[in-house]
């Protein structure tokens, strides 16, 4: 695909200009939307992570209702994990039988060979792709190394993951073993993702920020580099979002990525000071702002763009997945507005 | 008390020169010591917070233990809220029978005479006070008004608090409303503390850190401006933890405060080139670190000391509560480690 055919979010991904300010919504396919729960009411969460139309439906159902420049693939961080023979429950969040806290444990944590343990996801990458107009991009992602470990070693779900963090001081060399392992099997997860059809690849790293400055540089950070590196062949972009990472973006910035997710409690202005040029950024309204007044809000999204400023390189998202009770019609609004605002910003 | 007896802690607070790096521990009068969990077996927690007796004797506990340079009068933020006419029980979090969502609840709220409403808690400091050795500080404290708002629009504990978020955005006018009459009741409650012997006061805005910039500006921060204001002539420190607050530290500037309380996230340094000279800072060790091997832990101890640098102005804390599966031998080697490194450090 040249340059003239790309979708107007991988364009901007790879700092390219584009007509309009592209958006997507983090959890854009999920339970704000009747059609969404209307899914759910017939299915549960685990089944329809696995079932890859029932996927690729839901992946497609906020593309069919809002002006949206992105598709994300309906998945969790957690499949393929599973696929690495953890037994996961959900309930409502990742709930492991056995957490993952001595070397045995580890040892026990199979290579993942995509196409054998989770066929699924390529499916439904497949099947979104084909269903998918062309000027709208597909979005694959995973889990990054540590957000997973918080998950594995903790066992559910927590505030603060204090078993995960103190795990990390008193088993520095376990952890980076775990981390490794799982660096390797993004890698294949993310590269089998591509071939089906993402044309972008993030990483989510949920828990990053809850990590010192040196903990994240000398733990967190080094598998992320390492999936970074094994999927720049692959030539598509890649975003990485530590999400309460406004501290560690020094550290961020050390990485070949192509986009760095932002959450809202920071300038977009200053992070860009702080990435440098090389890197896009994609972000970072409130998800808190989508209850204010329709007026109110529009004013929040043009602030969110004005902040990014005129530069290329910005991917226009909320700064936090939205949440479950928000209404439709706001979404539609933001949709609109950014679009609407970013090209009358052009023209100014 | 002339400045020649002042305790370190306050000294600190003050910007002055300190022959050793003060040091206390947020919750340190809390579940990870034997003899605190001793007298909660017998007592819960609510009763614990209203028995003057009982809320002294804790607050005591750490300091024949350890030699801190402060106690912190144990309490909880919601008791004054309480004291205001709210019904709470604690479960383990503050659980608000009736959430605070109309003009009609926020009339109910009742102003607050701390003689009247909370007597238990100035005798607590008072008891304190008379045990303390004169070289240790006794530091009051109250939540700030956005973060009690948290608890009293959602409910309940919550990660995210997006009711409490999303009614920001929603209500504006009814929040400001809240917001004004709780920052009138923390002042009368503070200045109470201090006059009956609080040497310090500390503003605790744990969930502060959820808002955007603006939200933080616009919202959180007039009330608590409010606060210092009301408590200036009183001639005690004020310290102010806005927990991850990073990204509004400059906002945090602006406050007429002592200190600024810092999570683990960032870099002291940092912090102090937002703050300016006139602002000390408090923190900021990972509670974490305290599960890493002793030798470790010290080498962590003595980064943040030089991190925070050799200018007065830095009260030596963990950037967050100490978690209760920490082993109580690691706070005292933290808490002399603290003194030894800081000596050691000042004589170099």
């Amino acid at each position: 695909m040249d340059a003239q055919t790309l979708p107007p979010i991988i364009a901007a991904m790879r700092g390219q200009p584009t007509p309009h300010t592209p958006v997507w919504v983090m959890r854009q396919a999920g339970r704000y939307l009747p059609e969404y729960r209307a899914v759910r009411a017939k299915t549960d969460f685990l089944t329809l992570t696995r079932t890859a139309e029932l996927a690729a439906e839901v992946t497609l159902q906020p593309i069919r209702r809002f002006a949206l420049d992105a598709a994300i693939l309906f998945s969790d961080i957690m499949t393929p994990v599973e696929g690495m023979g953890v037994e996961i429950a959900f309930n409502p969040g990742p709930v492991i039988a056995k957490p993952i806290r001595t070397a045995a444990d580890i040892a026990q944590l199979r290579d993942l060979v995509p196409e054998r343990d989770v066929p699924f996801v390529m499916e439904s990458v497949r099947q979104v792709r084909a269903e998918l107009p062309k000027h709208v991009g597909l979005i694959g992602f995973a889990g990054a190394p540590f957000t997973l470990f918080c998950y594995l070693v903790s066992g559910k779900p927590s505030k603060e993951f204090g078993t995960a963090r103190s795990f990390v001081q008193a088993e520095p060399q376990l952890t980076a073993q775990v981390l490794d392992k799982l660096a390797d099997a993004m890698i294949v997860y993310l590269a089998a993702q591509a071939q089906a059809g993402a044309q972008a690849l993030m990483i989510f790293d949920s828990w990053g920020g809850l990590l010192g400055r040196d903990a994240f540089r000398e733990i967190a950070l080094p598998p992320v580099r390492k999936i970074v590196a094994g999927l720049k062949h692959l030539g598509v972009p890649i975003v990485y979002f530590c999400n309460n990472g406004w501290t560690l973006l020094d550290h961020v910035a050390t990485l070949d990525i192509d986009v760095a997710g932002l959450d809202w409690r920071g300038s977009i202005k200053t992070a860009r000071q702080i990435l440098g040029p090389k890197i896009a950024v994609q972000g970072n309204l409130d998800p808190a702002a989508l209850f204010a007044a329709p007026d109110v809000l529009k004013s929040r999204v043009a602030a969110v763009i004005d902040d990014a400023g005129p530069a290329p390189g910005h991917i226009f998202n909320l700064g936090h997945g939205i949440w479950p009770e928000t209404d439709p019609d706001q979404v539609g609004r933001l949709v609109d507005h950014v679009h609407e605002y970013s090209i009358k910003r052009r023209s100014a």
